[in-house]
């Protein structure tokens, strides 16, 4: 009759701190998005088999958790294989649903159509450090805008509540997929191994010039391509005349609109933060059809946020042509970031706590809780509890869920206060 | 290739307008109870199967949503039922994951914990109008108080968030299972048939007491039981004298809980209310212990919230005895009625638009940007979007989504503004 106390393997209880912290994190992200005009909607967390299996997922169909039919739907004995016995389950992303969404509401909705959605997903991954099975994605899109407008809000709106989060001196790395093509283009690559290239390229952060270099030679091209390859990636500052210098050697749509994007967003930032061009960002995921981007923090070495233009996925799977992009904050790696700063969410400092000697009155329990009440009403945050016979150690206790030693209130049954 | 458009059968996509509520709603209700000290916490969707399964839910187990196993641990040729192909399923209420979080945490947490649960559950009911079988439950529960400091603060937290969301009028009945069976066990009922009669009585505000009476003789009770028992149940105002004429023909603990909780509850509202007895209230499950509530609203004839103590079921589960008191709002039901009411979040009307001429130069865009950059720093909620040929339709559709007409502004190309 007793639980196993542990939750499932590779997912975890958020305790009350960490809490605190998300409850803020996406109080901030939604108030701020919701000025920029985008609108929060919602998904069911099952989706049906037939939608995640649609073969957009990739890899991520191997980690989909599935769903028992139920009822008379579910016939053991005739099942052959899994696909018998499932008929839903739990969404790995919020780009899919989305999609659905838009096909079965696009009639009732703005056009073009900005959505915000917080929500978990869930896939069964191997488990390790940092890594959970259900995490909360975060993801901003402008569905039906072709132009780069939705770049430019997108990037400001990000930036806008990274900043305020509480994140400064963070940069915004921007590419187009289309001059990531025509590099590997000019090089003389073959169309069909960019894919292969660009997952080499994608360690030039880490491995530098020369072991890009040498990864490509590796994978069997030829010493010439590589060579065009690489010359093109001179060192640069990732300012606006890096990218009207590379256009000096190749040709490449895009390169005109990551200008225009570079300096509307430059103009407009109040945000402390950087915008550069990165002709080594890749992002992984193959649907991207133009420009992508990612945010990063130097003293971190890993991106909080990234995204992009994906201008032909909804149209796969709805049947009607629908421009695309998208911005996803990694909500999960800003509460872990925020968590190892031991951040503290502001106004946490106004909570009071007001300790009833054990046995008193109910007049006495009714004028704190009517004194709790005037603080409350003032925007305070007031917790009324009993006082243990330990009383050193209850305040030591709260002062360590932030109480405060002075706003600790002890309350006697007599009409005198004691020590 | 193309999508299932629909969401799976019995779960819904929520729209922007129904969303806009709802992130309101669970706004005011986090921030009130974080005011009275609860602390939000949060359990993964997925619990294990044992769990689920292990009695506390009665029929709510049929109704679970089972995860298929994966990998390896899937062997369909050696499963000869239900129990070898699943490790887990969706949760289906809060209160089990609840404890098994307690158990697996108290050490962590303050004595006693308050927690606020606000999340997503699963039952996989028949689909019918208004129920569907994902919706969200929102819990707060006083863990480890065994005083009725916990009724208290449970109720007055409730109450204060209904009347910041709006409600006004409403009322909360109350009444104690201990009362409840001093009553069955006056008019000489059995013990095992308490759950029976409970039922029976459940119905007393639709069918009266002549339908219960009748009810209890067709159920095969003797007539001069029934005849004792419903005489108890004159007709009263659920005021404290109730309490006491009550307990002048039989005695119950709780009767003095009961006073003391109103009385307090009475003293110390701000919230436009009522408290009553209400010896006819029932309240579905048998694990509650002592105290029961709810809320109703006359206009509405139906509960927007209720709870209770329930002492023995943590224990049950943890192997500690912990004492126990919470409360649920309705949280679908709430947003049903304001849905219903076309409730209007308030400060919405602080939203503009700012169209912008197809075709505009960069620096018009910036322009524009830096406009509504300044907006959004008062608070203010800025869309911007590229202004359609029909101009006027594409206006009338921001007013359908509460944009007022002057606050939708025109930006051209040129300099000037025209028209």
């Amino acid at each position: 009759m007793s639980l196993i106390k542990k939750p499932v393997n590779g997912m975890k209880d958020i305790l009350p701190r960490e809490m605190q912290i998300r409850d803020y994190v996406a109080g901030i992200i939604r108030e701020t998005y919701a000025g920029f005009g985008f609108q929060s909607i919602e998904t069911p967390c099952v989706e049906h088999i037939e939608n995640l299996c649609s073969k957009q997922g990739g890899d991520n169909e191997k980690l989909i958790f599935k769903i028992l039919k139920r009822g008379e739907k579910l016939n053991l004995a005739e099942a052959s294989g899994e696909e018998d016995l499932t008929d839903a389950g739990l969404r790995y992303d919020l780009t899919l649903p989305l999609s659905r969404y838009y096909a079965n509401h696009a009639n009732d909705l703005p056009m073009p159509f900005k959505a915000l959605q917080i929500g978990s997903v869930w896939r069964a991954e191997r488990p390790q450090k940092g890594r959970f099975r259900q995490f909360v994605q975060c993801d901003i899109d402008i569905l039906g805008d072709p132009t780069n407008l939705a770049e430019i809000e997108l990037i400001a709106a990000t930036t806008t509540a990274l900043s305020k989060i509480g994140f400064h001196g963070f940069t915004v790395r921007i590419n187009d997929r289309r001059i990531l093509k025509a590099m590997a283009d000019h090089a003389g690559f073959a169309p069909e191994d960019y894919e292969k290239v660009f997952i080499i390229l994608d360690k030039m952060d880490k491995i530098g010039r020369d072991g890009v270099a040498e990864e490509l030679a590796q994978a069997g091209f030829a010493k010439d391509v590589i060579g065009r390859y690489i010359d093109l990636f001179q060192e640069g500052d990732g300012d606006i005349a890096q990218i009207r210098s590379l256009m000096e050697t190749l040709q490449a749509d895009g390169a005109e609109d990551l200008i225009t994007i570079m300096e509307t967003v430059r103009s407009i930032s109040t945000a402390d933060f950087a915008i550069r061009f990165d002709p080594t960002l890749v992002r992984g995921m193959s649907y991207y059809t133009g420009t992508i981007f990612e945010v990063s923090m130097d003293e971190l070495g890993s991106s909080v946020a990234g995204g992009g233009r994906y201008d032909d996925m909804i149209g796969r799977f709805t049947g009607q042509k629908t421009c695309a992009c998208g911005f996803s904050i990694g909500f999960e790696r800003i509460i872990t970031i925020l968590l190892e700063q031991d951040f503290k969410v502001p106004g946490s400092t106004e909570k009071y706590a007001f300790l009833i000697e054990k046995g008193a009155s109910q007049e006495k329990i009714a004028q704190v809780m009517e004194e709790s009440k005037r603080y409350r009403a003032e925007g305070k945050q007031v917790l009324v509890a009993w006082m243990n016979k330990n009383k050193k150690f209850q305040k030591e206790q709260l002062q360590k869920e932030g109480y405060l030693a002075e706003h600790i209130r002890d309350f006697y049954n007599t009409e005198l206060m004691r020590g």
